[in-house]
């Protein structure tokens, strides 16, 4: 059970002019559920894509970066992104970078485009062979099945399910000029999988009109701040994908520069579905029974976030979270393996919730144990770390994790087959 | 339960000529075993050391480190070093110095030396204030019951125990210029601990007659190829520190610098202790039901341990490891976050002991299931990585790690009080 989070019901889910999206059973593996995902997008639609960086990246990652180079430098579309569950297609050398582009291009012909107008993304078991005459016999079936919908959405949602326990999607509407501009989204966790690695997949859609360098420098920033600001464990999957398409039919101007004063209104649209989606991950992440917002103040925003992801990462504290035992010691120690020689601990300041824990590198003289208890007991926890910094320099991170339980050693320690 | 670990027993620790060792209990917690241990130098003992990084590093620490380098500056020697268990005297701020600087006071009016020739160490629970005058009160006795034997070092590394099931010793002798040269060490425990932060402590003495810049640099090459290859869940305490005291007493010629032939003999000796020492605190790990030794060899040290670490920290790995799956996925993708950009996946190979699993980035063609199986239901294993390199270049680094089983989550979760 995700920790406070319900899924999104299909009328809450905002169609996005452009979009059009179909789910089928490729079978994949031994299921019947829906497994593949064709995502049609309108011609004219711009991607911005951020990939995972573990050097191991799969076959379906290297094609995508090819096809969206391709994009950019003919002055190309987006026009689709085929997606399946059920095997990473990673580790499986020149063959899965052939079966990728072959998906490519049974795609184009369904939606009458290039092959390099397409992208393709894959999540499950690694370093086995891609079933491609399965996923591709499955192609027509999910392009007859595309919807513009809600429930279309949900559905698309749901085929890129692996060990998620419950769908993930949003919506945001923003007023730019008087007009709507509609962002809807989906992803699938990072709560890694039984069989295997998890990956982070998800697509982001906007009517908004964007011109190509916009739209991505947009989305380096907003993915920082979100998805690059989450950790289940600590590892970074093969597979780690994330597209964001602008279909351009909004009644808006377009967005030619990043200097454009509308794009404060249109960031906090994309900003408030990718937090969203962001937080569900984390929320339905393996074994998770809390959730955390670590936030660091200090100097400069680099030493902010090492900061944060040593508080995140650290095993000793996220065992304290499962066990609602403010244990002060493992927190200030991650925070003081991550901190520059330069820095004074003497200044650290440390809050759970609204309750002041360390004061100035020490236990704070009015720190009740029992406070500090019952902010741990709660579902949803906030730490607060202030490393100290003058007047005129602040800096701030944020990264959202959960606690490390006996579930997620069950959940991995479950034999693959 | 330690992994496939004895702890010696005393007729096997050799006695170091010039180092007495008496333990004493000050009642630190509400317990009745000894918490607190007195090393006593002979006059003319040289001393080395290696502190943890961490920037909240505790109050012992602070002091230790300026009395090391007092030592060096005056030509003075180390006299004692104090060692408790209990509470860590960290966080504790300007009273934590003042009782690491007190208790040195009072060692020192035991030992007839001054305080900067005593060290000292603390290891427990951390920002909680120092019972000190028990700590004090229970010096004389700890003096009194000074002794030089093997069953004195036994006593010695049973007083410094915090949540290690069993205490940890090591001997080893070489011969130099036809003498006999003695070296014993103990050590305490990286498991994390109930109530909290385990530290790892190491106190290890040799009767080589040896300058202390020498004694210095090899404890820097040993303590990296050692104690800081090592990795239970990627913690670094406050409070870890090493001491290795140089006692003079063997009947052989002074090593006077770096280039001297015959440290290649004594490098073996003190490399066998402290390998000993290191791998027993892995065995002893939380919960660990397995040991787990990690080779990578590549173009440059740098990378390959990086690689070493990014395996051994990864919690998919180390559940794999416990679930005695052959989960290659979660391998590969562990090195595929360590390696930098220029790096060619296409020329990794991975064993899990004699059996080839990834033959040049891919599965290998040999590989069966069954095999791979059979490897990881050991209660030992070696994995061994090849990142691939020139011929004449070749880099190898090694890390001993545990798995992360059920055990470790419960020993982690189990309330302070």
């Amino acid at each position: 059970m995700p920790v406070r989070y319900q899924p999104a019901a299909a009328d809450t889910i905002l169609p996005v002019s452009g979009v059009c999206l179909g789910a089928a059973a490729a079978h994949i593996k031994d299921w019947t559920r829906n497994d593949v995902l064709l995502i049609d997008c309108a011609p004219g639609t711009v991607a911005a894509a951020v990939f995972t960086r573990n050097r191991f990246c799969a076959a379906p990652v290297i094609v995508s970066k090819e096809h969206l180079m391709a994009q950019r430098q003919q002055g190309k579309s987006l026009r689709g992104i085929v997606v399946n569950a059920g095997n990473a297609n990673a580790g499986t050398g020149a063959k899965g970078l052939s079966h990728a582009r072959q998906t490519c291009e049974e795609a184009a012909k369904l939606l009458l485009c290039t092959p390099d107008e397409i992208m393709v993304c894959s999540t499950g078991v690694i370093m086995e062979p891609l079933p491609v005459e399965k996923l591709i016999a499955a192609l027509p079936a999910a392009a007859g099945n595309c919807d513009t919908s809600g429930a279309a959405w949900i559905s698309a949602a749901q085929a890129i399910m692996t060990t998620d326990t419950v769908h993930k999607a949003a919506s945001a509407q923003v007023i730019i000029d008087g007009e709507p501009v509609t962002i809807t989204g989906i992803a699938k966790g990072a709560g890694m999988i039984h069989p295997d690695m998890a990956t982070l997949l998800t697509f982001i859609a906007c009517d908004a009109p964007i011109a190509a360098d916009v739209w991505q420098s947009i989305w380096r920033e907003i993915a920082t701040q979100t998805f690059n600001s989450i950790t289940i464990d600590g590892d970074t999957s093969t597979n780690d994908t994330l597209i964001a398409m602008a279909t351009g039919k909004a009644k808006v101007p377009p967005f030619k520069n990043v200097r454009d004063p509308r794009l404060v209104v249109l960031k906090e649209g994309l900003l408030n579905v990718a937090s969203s989606l962001a937080q569900a991950i984390v929320r339905d992440g393996e074994g998770a029974s809390k959730f955390i917002t670590i936030d660091v103040e200090g100097q400069d925003y680099e030493t902010c976030r090492r900061v944060a992801f040593s508080v995140a990462h650290s095993p000793l504290v996220k065992t304290a979270f499962f066990a609602s035992d403010p244990n002060l010691g493992r927190i200030i120690c991650a925070i003081g393996n991550a901190m520059p020689e330069a820095f004074d601990p003497g200044r650290v300041s440390l809050w759970l919730d609204d309750v002041l824990v360390v004061d100035k590198g020490g236990r704070a003289v009015s720190y009740r144990e029992e406070d500090g208890q019952r902010v741990m007991a709660q579902e949803e926890i906030h730490v607060r770390i202030d490393l100290g910094h003058e007047l005129n320099r602040k800096a701030k991170a944020t990264v959202w994790t959960c606690d490390l339980s006996h579930d997620y050693v069950t959940i991995n320690t479950e034999y693959r087959t």
